[in-house]
């Protein structure tokens, strides 16, 4: 491979969705990764493993030794600081140089809805200020393209049923108004660079759904610390044993329902769930990033399309469009774990809506993206990881 | 006096809405004024003359000597810093102890929404980021009222006219999406302290629509750096010769109109101006800071009108609720300053829409507030201001 690798800087590298990324851009065999995170709620452990595993396959692909760029693509430059604290972000940008960093996958941030009710200026810190220190940072070293983590959670309760990106952002948490506050700032700072005098800055942003699953080989997968805020790795928590010692009759065992009065296929929330490795290949399966991601918006700056009022940033829905309730969630674990979940419904939990599905065909058309993995491939996945890492990472 | 003043600290206290807030809480004789002003926008003249004023009213108000309590309550501690220092506004903080100062009023914010579309970035940090750290820093010295500056331009282009405080808020302007964040964090921290537990956080987001005027003395008024931005101002500097040289024949001394084709009473885009003074008498004219708008925030926080969802974070629309065009505000400056406008109508502007009108109800129903002053009162004021400081402070 003749031509160097672009170097990306992955915030929040080490977390769960910043693993599996950091994975994808690697096996493009086009990036140089690096990784910045402050481990509040992760290991640097999942980047030693995705190094170990990405270079363990590319081994066996070749039929050769691989050349030293190809060993070099699979090592991460994994830093340990903390985006809120300026001077760090910038020492970091300073060790690669003007130009260095060619852009920036922003990941890290605090995503659990309920905490961001009760600490919501650390959340505003750690989500609002750190992404404004981050984009000034990339500005004064000359990096302009950046891929925003967004969620669903922009759009609070959605007026319509598929979500499609044109809808309005009204969210309802402290955490998903820090999401929109950057949403905002990056698309201003992006339209502000299309005065004809700067050089463009270009982002998209990707509002998650339901990320969910874990890498295959079961070596790489979620890790929250305490006790899992969301389903899937709730129940795979209770499945392997800690909670509710492995017994389906412990009472800790026992699944918490938020209201079966839906109207819905059960009467159980639905939501729509994607694999984590799918959500990852919107990025970069094929080189993406450069060839689509990216190109397509320079497309739009600089072209002959371009129209008054046309931004640079663009908003993506990655979800799969279809929705799956609690209770098939809990069926489709029972088959990939053999646990005998039981649940216990309670009441409605404030601010759960029935139905919240991706219209995902922006993404599709514009980034290729697609997620054809199935919800008992990504139970299959999760369960392969947390039988093998029964206390995640710290084993 | 036996009571001890309240300490207020007035965030660009030293600026055009900042100075006139400062003067209305010393006559009130409850408070002591602590200010902090980064001097981007103003000149530390402002507060030296709201201070002299004050004292010079207070002496003439009195048959006897004033006590050293009332001297004391004219005198402004004034300190120059700037609010992105999260130390620095700690180290104010600090000087006057754990619960020292009683309730801040932050009006400083750069507010140039054209300037905004150029720079996001700085005006992110300045509002929002600014917003957030003077928040922790209240929060860890026992500080838990705030009276907070917003805008109009919270609403984005209105689907009704008059305003409500109800309406949805689409900031189109990086300029409003500031003034929407900063609303969103204070509201969700003062959310966030009626969990039973903790001491609550209260606090008020005026709404401003076009605060315009200057007190009657002439001693204290706007003094824009560079080129006015707003009407007003730009008239009033036209007719006292510091743009076109008080000739009205001028190249420079004609104002551009932009767009006289609006469904209008003549064609032009009309807002709501409300008297400066107005504005800050909503603060506190006769001690409502204290008696009114905190207090009442208290009851339905802590009273047994308490429902869950009740914020304890209320905003309100200030402004007259009558709208003026722009040609009518040129007659009324032609009114007060005797110089012979001349106008020229040229294209609408980008973002413009025909009609911004508060509803101002809720307003004076919850707060007292009242907007008695005229149009001919804001110009006679504004060109008294104006006439007496052709350069402004500089002088």
């Amino acid at each position: 491979m003749p031509f160097e690798l672009k170097k990306v800087l992955v915030t929040g590298g080490a977390g769960y969705i910043g693993s599996h990324v950091v994975y994808t851009l690697i096996k493009t065999g086009q990036y140089k990764v690096i990784s910045i995170d402050n481990h509040h709620n992760s290991l640097p452990a999942s980047l030693s493993r995705v190094s170990a595993l990405a270079l363990s396959e590319l081994k066996s692909s070749l039929n050769r030794d691989p050349t030293e760029s190809e060993v070099e693509s699979t090592k991460i430059d994994a830093h340990t600081a903390d985006l809120t604290s300026s001077s760090s972000v910038n020492q970091i940008f300073s060790l690669y140089g003007q130009g260095g960093i060619w852009g920036v996958v922003h990941i890290a941030a605090f995503k659990a809805v309920g905490e961001s009710t009760q600490i919501p200026l650390t959340y505003y810190a750690n989500n609002v200020s750190a992404t404004l220190s981050l984009l000034q940072v990339m500005t004064q070293w000359g990096c302009r393209r950046i891929v925003y983590s967004s969620s669903a959670t922009v759009y609070g309760t959605p007026p319509e049923i598929p979500i499609k990106e044109t809808t309005r952002r009204e969210p309802e948490s402290p955490y998903g108004k820090t999401k929109v506050a950057c949403e905002w700032m990056i698309e201003d700072l992006c339209t502000s660079t299309m005065d004809g005098k700067s050089v463009p800055f270009q982002a998209i942003s990707l509002r998650y759904f339901n990320p969910a699953g874990a890498h295959p080989s079961g070596l790489v997968g979620e890790d929250p610390k305490g006790r899992p805020g969301n389903l899937l790795p709730l129940l795979a928590h209770i499945a392997v044993g800690r909670i509710g010692n492995g017994d389906p009759a412990n009472e800790k065992s026992i699944l918490k329902v938020f209201g079966d009065d839906y109207p819905t296929v059960d009467g159980t929330c639905v939501r729509d769930y994607l694999h984590v490795l799918d959500l990852a290949g919107a990025l970069d399966e094929e080189g993406k990033l450069n060839e689509r991601v990216f190109k397509s918006r320079t497309d739009i700056v600089g072209g002959k399309d371009r129209r008054p009022g046309d931004a640079k940033f663009k908003a993506y829905n990655l979800g799969k469009g279809i929705g799956v309730s609690v209770l098939e969630i809990v069926e489709a674990m029972k088959k990939a774990t053999g646990f005998q979940f039981r649940t216990e419904v309670i009441g409605r939990r404030a601010g759960d809506v029935p139905y919240l599905i991706a219209e995902p065909t922006l993404a599709q058309t514009e980034l290729g993206f697609s997620a054809p993995r199935t919800l008992d491939v990504m139970c299959a996945d999760l369960w392969r990881w947390q039988k093998a890492n029964p206390q995640g990472y710290d084993a």
